[in-house]
């Protein structure tokens, strides 16, 4: 649409993210999450300044919707195979992915279960699911797994997750980084740590036999690509 | 067609290329190309002796007709954004993946120039199309970029690009190692050295305004992905 764009992102996201980001035009405000600022707070301020529309990065009807569009595609793949039940495994920060994924499974692949995966110390969605109500996070920061470290499920996401999710998969850093190898080596794609999470839910963890891996983002700096085939 | 399958490949192939060859149910027959045995008397020994049908890696109508159905996708692509001329730079090893989508362009997007792109002193085919006759590479080992290393253009091939193809463009290693870095920092995905030399010609030679490279194979052990990486 031509609009400026101002993206709020943590400090601490990989070089490439914010280059890249930049290069495409936006306006990049970076935060230190770690130091305790509120990206919630920094964009609701931005937007009120500058009389900016706010577009959450999860807790959004349009953006839950638009990453669904990954669901239908998995649906129409599932259905055409013509497989009838199995689970799908979503790296899952805020629960946008996961939820969008999870609505367009329940109106075009219903016996597919989605399974939001997540690394260990930020199993925000599996503890919430776990307990019926909305979990946080200890910590902000502190994870490989950069883009899906988020304070808690969303509030719009939750309830969607709670309806239609199964439970959640906790995996490890290590995981993240061997899936990520394993995609390189077999798949010749590049994931981020937290993209590959589902991947290594699926690689690593008891689940379906039948079983779908979303793998998304690839936003890796080469220092952490190479830990990644350091494990190969 | 669960035919059985056996692949002559060069010793000097990645380690990952060989394996996954073998789990995807090939015999694999390796070979000594530094050292002189010829791939083409062995292939033709193994088909006479085991009753099996040779099918040669680019000098065969079938291949060069399934390769260019890339050129039929790059085709719909360029009509569809309403480009009318520019050029198409393919990594050239013995001619297939060229003449292929030379002809697809030929039929389909008559405006499209395809321009052969070969690693320095493997620049058979640049000047064969130099000279209109088909010139031989003095060595068969020693590049990184292993497969598009082929002895000369082929005889099914060569008049193809004859009439279809604009000047090679001649690449070094270094640009094909860095055209592999970019692709991992931007396009997210892993492209080998040979696989690499359109994008590395697109990069960094003189070539028209509008251009699209064909980056094709991804068999890439992680020390010569790491030498890429380290180029950023």
């Amino acid at each position: 649409h031509g609009a400026p764009t101002v993206i709020v992102m943590p400090s601490d996201a990989p070089a490439v993210k914010i280059a890249t980001t930049r290069a495409l035009g936006a306006e990049v405000v970076l935060y230190d999450r770690a130091g305790g600022e509120n990206r919630e707070e920094i964009g609701a301020k931005l937007a009120s300044e500058r009389n900016l529309t706010l577009i959450r990065p999860y807790d959004e009807p349009e953006v839950i919707a638009w990453q669904g569009t990954c669901g239908l595609e998995i649906a129409e793949d599932i259905n055409e195979m013509g497989i009838e039940s199995g689970e799908v495994l979503v790296c899952c920060g805020g629960g946008g992915l996961t939820s969008g994924i999870a609505l367009a499974m329940a109106a075009d692949a219903p016996g597919m279960k989605v399974r939001p995966c997540e690394p260990e110390d930020f199993d925000d969605v599996t503890r919430s699911l776990e307990t019926g109500s909305i979990q946080a996070n200890d910590a902000l920061s502190g994870s490989i797994c950069d883009a899906i470290i988020t304070p808690q499920p969303g509030n719009l996401t939750f309830p969607i997750m709670t309806e239609l999710c199964g439970p959640g998969v906790v995996v490890i850093e290590d995981e993240c980084l061997r899936a990520m190898a394993l995609a390189f080596e077999r798949l010749r794609i590049v994931i981020e740590p937290g993209g590959a999470a589902g991947l290594a839910g699926a690689l690593f963890h008891d689940t379906s036999d039948t079983v779908v891996a979303v793998a998304t983002g690839g936003n890796v700096d080469k220092d952490m690509f190479q830990r990644a085939l350091e494990t190969l």
